[in-house]
């Protein structure tokens, strides 16, 4: 181990007061607020005196410095204690922790980026590390950068598979500048962990999967002053610190106990302040101060207003898949922007996220199939706004991350995902396939925009607004052609649906998206010939859904629709279309989606079986005229 | 290794040629079907042979028998070689298997329970241990009878969380009576696994996870009996079998190359069917035949007519938090079926499950911080009707097994969820913890019935009927606690919304559950106070929902209702309202919901700062009355 140099006597001792007033915070705070989890707190003190107070380089004055240490807490319920280390930092009065959990503060139950402080938000466990990873990735092979990523992940959170799948991106992508820091505390909140205070078998599994283990005594500022040099001098691979800790570490009789989980103390508050206070040898001013970075060397990046390189080039009633123009946009938005960044899980040439791969393999990630990394990956890319990631699979697969998606709004993370194979028009590879449920996962995501083009015209432009815009998005894209409906300088903009087919004499509008849209342009010209005329309206976002052009439209068109889609009943664009028109008497929608579990089978025939080709839209829009 | 007997050349060379087969069937039924795996099933043939006619002990004439070894195909996309061996084995013509795919055919894509020896639908990955799993506990601990259960997965899918989450608990449980085999053909779809052939990295990570390992040659038929004799034999714990396999093996000029995943052979066809052909000894009649069980020792189960012990015995205007009366129902009906059993994700002094541990421990299944093991688990306990499992965590983290929820549709499993602490009203531990978007993942889930108790009364009928209602259900509950609105003896049914409070003046409906029930009714009040009548409609199971009641009821008022609910405005109550109502001219409904990023803070101050309390649902009826 080059250049280690054991702290001086003094250095140790304020690290270990700074431990115990953290502890103290943290039970002043959490007993102001009667509720939180002081325990939890207790044990991971010592890691972040150490961290905050020897170990990272940033900046206490600008939190988001680009060149500085990240810090994830994966274990967000610990967050007072997080909170106590920066305002010791000095980077906000200690005196605002006693603001904890109250309605007008930002020092929120688990940790939130409204505070300037946080990068990702966290609260649902096992999610740190994957997004620790992504941050670790930028920095090693994007910003080439010196600035390191610590991570702190409880015990009873490692039970998360996530928290596997994350250990074994660190360990494939050798980050060795991502350093975990698993504090084994040994309870859960009902009962004892799986594997209790067992190192070895942590050990054994962290080395297995490929890190570097180093048990440390977790509350000893000397060992982990100590684990922490070594990490950073460890080229490589990534690290791992696996820390013996004690949940309520040095709260007599509270300390190591099951039943204290998640509470305030109570009447066992002062008791436990006067013994911390005694362990404090120095209660005034801190004696030491965090380090600064070296030096200012991660890139300005821009990652503002991205174009297509060139705009769509494609003939009307050209069959393409609109997965196809997917590809074909990401490399023409990639070429205008060095940040523009694909990720993928083992799908990439099913998705298309290929082309970027061939292009420029540097700016394609894999992620093998391993979703929740993906996506965590994918959040921790883009925190700080040092990437602009795509993250692409199967619609259906990214239910498998509905938790990190979930996380993410709460992260206000700008991830632009793709699902494609959405629906039964995928054909004979069945149910588990068919992407029936992400338009409803997608529109419960607070503040997503959801692209859902019908040709390869929009799904170019789709791909382009969603890399400029804030918040999450998803563009949903077909396994099958689709005809091109749009030319190449049609404008759009989110939230602006476009009227394809319409006369003044329309008695019913159709509504559709993507293959939905296709049947009910043919939809259409049935009617017509049996002299009924029908208005057909692409909504190009299912939200926001522009309500406006929506209901005018409907209202024009005697107050009927019909709309239909490739998607289960529930939650989709017919619940988004209901939605919108709500609050209008006289409108009547009627409905068609797929309503059983569907079968294998091929596209065309399921479109019919499940109710929602041509054909039945037609039928649909007959009966509706009856209303 | 106790009485192992090598076997006869002959029934080698038989296992041999029985594999050799089952690569022709995969080939020539998904060349007829124009797609499919081919590769992906000829590196399993071996073991599935091997499997089928000599080790597994099961009854070709009754696939779903109680006593028979289970097997589960994680790796679904292989198929093609599963309904092969079951055809070879006798269950059905091998003439059959070239209608793979076809839409009036039963052997899709992917292996769904439409097909009576499917236990579980796999096709999303790294799913079918846990389900494994949950058959093996139930085997081992409830049955306690000597079936095995094999579960063969793939090493691409081995990259998923879920499957370390699966091996762990596996471990943990000890459950001898599960064989994992590996399938390591080294190719994933789109490039190699991250792994590779490099057999002790698996061999070392499944061994840290607490599972015997054994690394055989995947095609040596040998090898893997003598390694399923020494499975059986290992008493403690699971065993892994590593199986070096290729994929495509013995199709000349595609045996472990890239770029033939997911492809019907084309033009390559006929040279390998004639290649195969040449391998096998025996091409007329099979000379060795399944083993039966030794005995049939699985008991008797009946898991119908569930019933509470004892009726709800609350007062009216008693405060009791349903997810109290969750555990109280719980412990009812699991005194009157000994198959009732529940699980959890050490969340089980919140959600009350741990009621159920303290009668009868057997009937609790920790299942540790890992959601879609403790999901997974839990569908694999269900099958066959062996158990009747209750899921119970918060609901914001059921959205972590949304995948796994969504193939238990396909699985058409009986799993009853429950999740606590939904939406804004836990207060503040802020928005990580707050369940919004979990009406919207289980209205958008097949088949599904969820039922949204509003009090104590309601929760235990609830559960009661969620008991007996097939498919997933889902109950919703909350962490506060909410006043008694029922009597005792009030008679619930799925799909049977409840009027509340009602007079022949009124002139608005109010719609609520849970907590905004209790909002509602307080409204009503309000509005009394000023003159206006409101109607109260408490709708009980949000899917079905009771669409003849509120549009009736909703008509009576005027044509007028306001709709108020504790998640986010899309996907939920509000949309199923606006669905019932869609083909009625003559309604407005006005949502209310929460439409902003939450944060921590008290529960009431939360529900009024986003607009769902009692006062707000008054504004918006005096809103809706001018329309």
């Amino acid at each position: 181990m080059p250049n280690y140099h054991k702290p001086e006597a003094k250095v140790v001792q304020e690290l270990r007061d700074i431990a115990n007033k953290i502890r103290i915070h943290s039970v002043t705070s959490t007993q102001a607020a009667k509720s939180g989890h002081p325990t939890s707190c207790a044990s991971i003190a010592e890691i972040l005196s150490v961290l905050f107070f020897h170990t990272m380089r940033y900046k206490v004055s600008a939190p988001k410095d680009a060149s500085s240490d990240r810090f994830v807490l994966s274990k967000g319920h610990a967050a007072p204690a997080l909170y106590a280390a920066w305002a010791e930092a000095g980077l906000f009065p200690v005196t605002d922790l006693q603001n904890l959990r109250k309605i007008d503060s930002d020092l929120e139950g688990h940790p939130t980026p409204r505070l300037n402080f946080i990068d990702v938000a966290t609260g649902s466990l096992g999610q740190g590390l994957s997004m620790a990873g992504g941050m670790a990735y930028v920095g090693k092979n994007y910003d080439k950068a010196n600035y390191r990523v610590y991570c702190l992940v409880g015990d009873g959170e490692s039970a998360e598979g996530s928290f596997w799948e994350s250990v074994h991106f660190a360990s494939y992508y050798k980050l060795d500048n991502l350093c975990l820091i698993l504090d084994v505390n040994r309870l859960g909140q009902s009962q004892e962990t799986s594997m209790g205070h067992d190192f070895e078998n942590y050990r054994k599994r962290l080395e297995a999967f490929g890190m570097q283990a180093i048990i440390v005594d977790g509350h000893d500022v000397e060992d982990l002053v100590k684990a922490f040099h070594t990490a950073a001098s460890t080229k490589g691979r990534p690290t791992a610190i696996v820390a013996k800790t004690f949940k309520g570490k040095n709260f007599p009789e509270i300390e190591n106990l099951e039943n204290w989980h998640g509470k305030a103390l109570g009447g066992e508050t002062d008791r436990v302040i006067e013994h911390l206070k005694k362990l404090i040898t120095n209660p005034g001013p801190l004696q030491i101060h965090p380090h600064k970075p070296l030096k200012d060397d991660a890139p300005v990046v821009d990652i503002s207003n991205i174009k297509l390189s060139s705009p769509p080039n494609y003939k009307l009633g050209d069959n393409i898949a609109t997965r196809v123009a997917y590809g074909t946009a990401l490399v023409k938005i990639a070429k205008n922007n060095s940040r523009v960044i694909a990720l993928d899980g083992d799908m990439k040439n099913s998705t298309f996220s290929e082309n970027l791969l061939k292009v420029d393999p540097a700016r394609y990630i894999e992620c093998f199939i391993a979703e929740q990394s993906l996506v965590g990956t994918a959040i921790g890319a883009a925190c700080r706004d040092r990437t602009v990631p795509f993250v692409s699979t199967f619609a259906c697969f990214l239910t498998r991350a509905f938790d990190q998606i979930r996380m993410g709004a709460i992260s206000q993370t700008n991830v632009n995902f793709v699902g494609s194979h959405c629906g039964v028009s995928i054909g004979e590879d069945g149910p588990s396939q068919m992407g029936l449920e992400d338009l409803a996962m997608f529109r419960a995501v607070n503040g997503s925009t959801i692209f859902y083009p019908a040709d390869a015209v929009s799904t170019e432009r789709a791909i382009e607004l969603a890399a400029n815009t804030k918040g999450i998005t998803f563009t949903r894209v077909n396994r099958p052609t689709t005809s091109v409906v749009y030319p190449n300088d049609f404008v759009f903009a989110v939230g602006k649906a476009n009227v394809l087919v319409s006369s003044p004499e329309d008695q019913v509008v159709l509504i559709g998206a993507g293959i939905t849209l296709q049947e009910s342009i043919t939809a259409a010209k049935e009617l017509a010939k049996a002299g009924i005329h029908a208005r057909v309206i692409d909504p190009f976002t299912v939200k926001p859904l522009d309500t406006e052009t929506i209901i005018k439209n409907i209202k024009e068109a005697g107050g009927r629709a019909v709309v239909t889609e490739d998607h289960y009943y529930e939650g989709g664009l017919g619940d988004a279309v209901f939605s919108a028109t709500a609050l209008e008497r006289n409108i009547v929608v009627k409905h068609l989606a797929i309503g059983k579990l569907p079968r294998s089978g091929p596209s065309d025939v399921l479109l019919d079986l499940y109710g929602i080709s041509a054909k039945h839209i037609a039928l649909a829009a007959q009966e509706v005229l009856k209303l």
